[in-house]
């Protein structure tokens, strides 16, 4: 049984991570599978204390120049002196996520179809965990899977987030249903704005691709669709300053 | 007094907006000195069709091809075969933006101490705008100046917003209390958060950079200060998604 679960995480893609806080918060998650960490001379004595203090004192960690890191990386990405190779988190399943729901009386889910940017992934990871989204659901085609970038730009809080990609959005969706989820579509063209909606229960708000909102399938598995108060004189949000106001109106119960 | 006017905008400096957004806001905006407008072939039709719509066939238009546009742009810009060279916009001053609200009961103001990303600075535009914010406030020194990509970021929004580029913004939050503006410090450890303040009249929200908050004098000018309701797992927001919920709050009235 072990063996099978060792064996899953090692057919799993390596990542490199980069910055303070993504390679913080890798090793601080029991759940993150570490080959190896790299930090510059400076942060040294950081991040010894930081593997110490989260009793990981036996993780391969390299000394290594500052420029070396850069060799590393793209030349955009802002390390701060630290690197860390790991693999992929493990995917969580939508039955893992209805056992975790079914713990709760009331708790919020973001679903993305097929939402693409890295940049925009994070950022979104980042707002569910500020505004305690349980999961986070995403269509598995046309999405990008984990990396440094998205890492990064969620400040390490991927590591403390369920994920769970799925192959059909739709299918989720009517799973989470079944757990009397109610899912509410953000859509620029709906009738009521979030702040009239009951925020009590479970929901799970669905955000369409920046450039072409929900597909029409996923359209119709919605239970209601709302959106955000916004100017005339302003076309949409991005996606992940949406998902943001999303998110901390429905936390607001 | 139309020489000096003239004179005045010629002294600024030059900036290459890029992406139909942008290269479209900056067509309709009356107030923006075009120098030239370039566009693949296959666009040529649609910037006609939208220099015809605003009584602007008379600015230079050069078609290209694509890959001159991709040589005139650091090589991430996501140009859409779309650029324009242009001035960079008129600054307000502070007493411009009282006169503007001076014809008010209620509004309000954005002002960012040394924001320094223009990513950040442009999504920020861009939800001033969605948000109904009179105008943005920034701190000159550490600030950058108008770019391409700030203009991207705001999805054009740019175009729409009054900002207002100060020496002091200690002295310009003063100058906006004289009439009649509430002060109000986004601070992670203030005691109230931001949906339990009376939001009528007119307020000006302060954000600080994202590394280090406001500055101490800055601090003193706020006549109070609020807090996001953020899980304590996290230590804080991007100063984009923290200013675009701001917004969205204090529009709510």
């Amino acid at each position: 049984m072990a063996k099978n679960k060792n064996s899953s995480s090692s057919d799993k893609n390596t990542v490199l991570l980069y910055g303070r806080h993504p390679v913080f918060a890798a090793v601080s998650n029991p759940a993150r599978r570490i080959l190896k960490i790299y930090a510059s001379a400076e942060n040294a004595a950081e991040i010894k204390a930081h593997l110490s203090a989260c009793q990981r004192d036996n993780l391969p960690l390299q000394i290594v120049d500052r420029k070396d890191i850069d060799k590393m990386l793209p030349r955009e990405a802002v390390h701060q002196g630290f690197a860390l190779q790991c693999k992929e988190l493990e995917n969580y399943s939508i039955e893992d996520i209805c056992t975790l729901a079914s713990e709760k009386k009331d708790c919020h889910i973001l679903a993305l179809d097929q939402v693409t940017d890295p940049q925009n992934i994070g950022a979104i990871i980042r707002s569910c965990v500020a505004f305690d989204a349980l999961a986070l659901i995403m269509q598995d085609k046309n999405a990008p899977a984990e990396t440094g970038a998205m890492a990064k730009a969620s400040a390490g809080m991927i590591e403390l987030l369920p994920v769970c990609r799925v192959t059909n959005l739709s299918r989720a969706l009517n799973r989470l249903k079944q757990d009397g989820f109610w899912i509410l579509g953000m859509d620029g063209y709906a009738q009521t704005t979030i702040d009239q909606i009951n925020k009590s229960g479970k929901t799970v708000i669905v955000m369409g691709s920046e450039g072409k909102g929900m597909r029409r399938l996923v359209e119709e598995n919605c239970d209601a669709s709302v959106k955000l108060p916004i100017s005339p004189k302003v076309e949409s949000l991005n996606v992940s300053t949406a998902a943001a106001i999303a998110l901390y109106e429905i936390n607001r119960r």
